[in-house]
């Protein structure tokens, strides 16, 4: 045991009336809900990177966070990862999730950055197998590096794009070494600063070439998780090319991977993308490529990408009832990848950040499931569209706009407006959040 | 003729030190530009709507225009096309667009609007037969009346639809019979204002059926115009299902029209989705659908459509150079989707609104012609990616993830970032502008 | 009695459980909450504006709503107050709001104007007298009237300012007359479109001056309520001089008036100028110039304001918050300065838009309390500048930059940052909402 | 001399028709434009943080940029000197700005930075001696160490505050001993990341005094040039107490600085708050308070600050009418504080984005002065307001909102309204731009 969290308890369960901050107030895991435990649900993972990897630095101001195992050492990074079970075994979540970056150290060459990672894998591995929890997804950044500046696999330069590729099978491989359960491609660089200097056709088939072989490996290397693309729309980077899902629906669709992809889901990106979480979700739900969400909280009033821990029931209640309506997680899950404030420095801060983060995802999934249940809110949604199911409503989508002509003139249709009935709804919504 | 512009004289061009405000300084429609006429590349359209039929509201005013032909009777739509034919004699541009609502009252029922509708187009075909300008696109208003309050195309009520449908029937109609060159689909009302009331699949898959009716129509009539999507994100819904170019590209794909539709691009919703103008142009051409362009500007402080006159030519020159790499307009123009401040009342304001727009357009295609014949951006862009050239470099496209290990590994492989340089070509851009 | 509500019930607390639309489960108006009866914690008004005299359009679409008193009538401006009495007497709320041109059709001059208003206001105080709900505040609508186009109190138009202060006059003697408690000036033409006709240091010294004109009024007919500005940053207009609070207190300082004026501060419009509604309401708490709100929701995705019925419980407990620490309403009150959707066409929509937004409010009211008696989160805030109470650090404050050069030096001073505790915070909040 | 620009040309003015692109096309220094050098009027400086301390990060990314002096010691402080001063002497310019922490390394304590700051200031000043550019400003880095994280001036803990105090007379000092001609202060840390942890009122406070001590000490020490507060409405903090202008000098005012302070206006600060840069220049004026400009331009796409080389002539343009307007600068000057894109990785891109900078803004300006020669654009704005020079109207301002009735009454007035001509004015601009 290391140091680091010296006294603070295992977080437990002890219902909406405690007072401890060191307990789940509505997070009991063995919880049934609509007939399965609430950890089964939510399928809560931590995210390495703002957990054990972030400093606290921003555009403005350098590494705040002081942490025993910041270095690029071997052994550091083994601290790293005893301190995250150490974490993990406090919380007791189900998952975790990890880019190479954040575990192992960069090498001298590929070679030894590739060993560097093998290494620490088998070393996470074998706390995994010791009863830690599980790997939500493994990925690769490639972003950080000063090589990946110009795109990894939209790079101008050939070789990049090989080290690109090279880096994701070594990522892919340690993630199916340790069972993981979906890999997932973030493109942080995939896209441009200035189209001056870009070729948008060719960066884009070099984007749909590259997840192919991604897919192809995953066959090849029998990994039965599911490959997840995570889109954002920019920051880094000015313009990136999967601004959202339904610009990578679009993307999937011409280079034929449809079926083979779906999406992991970010508040954060969903806001600066200029859309609600929500509809994210039920996007990608309409398209069928509802894989993952990464559950966290951007600031309305701030431009850029800033990773808060959820705290908003009801918006995040809206998020869950879309994932509940489209089945529910099957592969994915609910990591967080939301970082400390930077003031925030202390051991206590990042436990109590996971803990009130994962009792608002809990309250806010049971209010998705009594909703459900209640009925009343798909009862309206479907009473709304209930002409579409008479067969002559059906008869007219068949037919042409000479078919409607003649029905319109025929009948001398007039249509009446009917009520949308939006705070109606919204009421009922807040019966349960 | 009306009194309406009494004492405005027609604009011709005067070159650049002219100091008459009534004279065009840039735009010589017959200047030569690449081997082609300026009146030809850039194809001016004016837009019935905002010039003839927008009273000056918004959402905290009421009307500010007097104009003698504001009213719902055919003698006063009648008074609104010599009026507006009378703007374009003065003008001298090519074409003009219109919405069906525009151009003629709102009927009793369905068959009167179409009766009027009929009456009117006869009235404005022989205006164009006389030498007046020619039609660039027309399109119906689906958004206006309450009616379409919950959508057209993807409204819940199947009497909508077909209401809708019928009234696209009569609006392609109208185009085909003034020899449109385009006909523009704008789903202002399609999208929704709260995903509690709305199946977002279903509506979708209306969409998508709502449209082939629409391609399947032009064909059975022998229209031979492109039909044309305009792409805009939000307002006045709060989400719309055209957000932009990427998003229209992934739902004509799914609905087997990426063939038969194109862009219809304005630079106002590309900025209210986030994007620039010619990065929506560049989306478009490198998919293949780029069509025509609404031109004006949006202020980029507000966040709804504002609409104006474009002013900037840098902003403008990029637009071009887009449209020119990509070959040029073929059936497409540049439409001034514009309107005057509410506050310029006047008849003179409408004229030189006007004038300095296609001033501004003009010096930017001309400076965007200018750069594309210098090379030297072009060069430069080329170079960025000659890598890719080698037949090694392809070779690495074609194989997988484990031949770009090998190739990694085996090179020991360290990419070194190389500089993109976009203050250089800032500065050469600069040159032209 | 009118039809127009015909069927609906009065509204009646029933507590969280019910299950009935029409009844309020959060608002017992005569819960005590800190003392004081949560009708008089909360003062609600509702908006005559948006309830009664808005027609449902929007910058792309007409009316929606169909109602019986629209129109420009004396007798239509009885039925739309005998109708907006009978919302009041359904709802029970103990005030209402109201511009001049809700109540009263426009004259065929100024002189015709007064004596409209003068006499629909009789009328509505012949109702008030009767037992109806009270004026929390009357205002002048000097926007949508198309003199107003370029600004009332800043028109470049003298005469449009002396129309202006004399509606002010009309509108204030109204608001005396009915025993308002509050009077309001919303300057929404009250800045430019352009700084290119714009002198911007005139129209300051207008503005000051008008308003200083307003305050000198109070005291003459001896008008017992606060003079409240409200806010804005832009829309309609580009920009708006009282773009926020703190925009505003120095516009006051500089014109003498910040202890004679207050702000009525608004949701959507601390959103349109970057900021958290709850920011907005500490400033002015901080400048001793909270005066009241204006209660509604800005959509966080839409860049316009949308005026939405509050629907979030935690957001509008952190408003409460900031107006219990600061001691609660005096003068002021929670006008719903909201509308339903245009879609939302039935007198039943209005009715369940209200009594959902006075439950959030209760809710948020009601968590706010708790959490300040609570008072774990003001200890926390205290704790952390409890450095200050120190006489040293005091003495910094009154020294200068000398003294704490030799402080830091003689001490050696390097400070060490502390927690900001922001997650932890946070959680506390969520025990209560 | 270093090894770093070798290769690279001292930059002379060629004039528009010169290819060579380490040339000034439109940058004379010795042209006359309304009687005064070019040089006089624009006043260019370099920052020293961007163009030689920053390394090419951003949150998603490391160090790009290789530079031989980057490190912590004395001898490579030197070295950046030396090439600072090799930058200046290619460019040309007659200023440049720093931090402290751009020009020497922290030490150990804070006796030893401070020492470090006093050895480096002695050797740059024998650089300025010896014929470099001179100081436009100095200015402290209270923002990127860590213990300002939460604040300097407005910091919970009195330690930090006198730490701050300490590093500004340090910095004054500096400044004040090269001969600097302006100080300023950027609060990039006073404001705050969640209201639940902050008291407004007293970070206000501690603020305004801390800003008084900075002109205390002004006087004390007899420096002559201008105290500049520099606005930023957020980023790196959720809320910065210097928002815009506007609040600004409310702060000022409730302090009583109206008259010592001025503002250092950036175009990348007003974009975030909200503004045109034209705008806070303008309001500036209107105050008495416009000092110097931070000249670089923000993404009109991205919510955060992008700190790029200008490089739109029409906007920079009416920036510089603006200033032109209020008199031109007198200690101010235009600093650009614009960074190099991080994938521009050589030392040619620094002098080029220079170059091209400094030719957008000499052609902006001589454009501006072209304006304001020609005197158009000014006669229209007086004409516009020209009805307040009558008795009667300047009258009506004196008198009280009686005295507007009666006058509207007696004289039955209807005010109609004028044009406001916006795109009448817009094609003026665009003869000169």
């Amino acid at each position: 045991m290391t140091e680091f969290f010296k006294g603070i308890p295992p977080i437990r369960y002890e219902g909406p009336d405690s007072g401890n901050e060191f307990a789940y107030r509505h997070y009991d895991p063995d919880e049934k809900v609509m007939g399965k435990r609430l950890e089964d649900h939510l399928r809560f993972a931590v995210a390495w990177w703002h957990s054990f990897a972030w400093p606290g630095g921003d555009p403005f101001g350098g590494q705040t966070f002081d942490r025993p195992w910041f270095g690029d050492t071997m052994e550091l990074a083994r601290m790293k990862a005893d301190v995250a079970f150490e974490l993990f075994a406090l919380l007791g979540q189900p998952f975790f999730c990890f880019h190479d970056a954040d575990v192992r150290p960069e090498g001298a060459d590929f070679a030894e950055t590739t060993r560097n990672l093998e290494e620490i894998v088998d070393y996470i591995g074998a706390k995994i197998e010791a009863g830690g929890p599980r790997l939500l997804w493994g990925t690769a950044n490639l972003f950080t590096h000063r090589r990946f500046m110009s795109g990894a696999a939209t790079n101008p330069d050939p070789d990049v794009f090989a080290y690109s590729a090279a880096t994701v099978k070594t990522c892919m491989d340690a993630t199916h070494r340790l069972g993981g359960e979906n890999y997932v491609l973030w493109g942080g660089r995939e896209g441009y600063e200035t189209l001056l200097n870009t070729d948008l056709r060719r960066e884009r088939d070099q984007a749909g070439r590259f997840l192919q072989m991604v897919v192809d490996y995953k066959h090849k290397i029998g990994f039965k998780g599911a490959i997840l693309v995570e889109p954002k729309p920019q920051e880094p980077t000015k313009h990136q090319y999967d601004y959202d899902v339904a610009t990578v629906y679009g993307f999937l669709q011409e280079f034929g991977l449809e079926t083979e992809v779906k999406m992991n889901i970010e508040q954060g990106h969903a806001i600066l993308a200029g859309h609600s979480f929500e509809h994210e979700l039920a996007m990608a739900a309409g398209f069928g490529i509802l894989g993952s969400i990464d559950m966290n909280r951007n600031d309305y009033q701030s431009g850029w990408d800033t990773d808060q821990f959820p705290n908003n029931v009801p918006e995040v209640a809206l998020a869950y009832y879309e994932i509940l309506r489209a089945g529910g997680f099957t592969t994915g899950g609910t990591n967080f990848d939301a970082k400390l404030r930077r003031q925030s420095l202390g051991p206590a801060d990042l436990v109590l950040a996971h803990v009130g983060a994962m009792d608002v995802c809990a309250r806010g999934l049971k209010a998705a499931a009594r909703m459900l249940q209640d009925g009343a809110l798909e009862r309206a949604r479907e009473e709304r569209y209930a002409g579409w199911q008479s067969s002559s409503a059906k008869a007219l989508l068949q037919g042409g706009l000479e078919a409607c002509f003649d029905h319109v003139t025929r009948n001398a249709l007039a249509p009446e407006p009917r009520s949308g009935g939006q705070e109606r709804l919204e009421n009922l919504v807040n019966r349960f959040v």
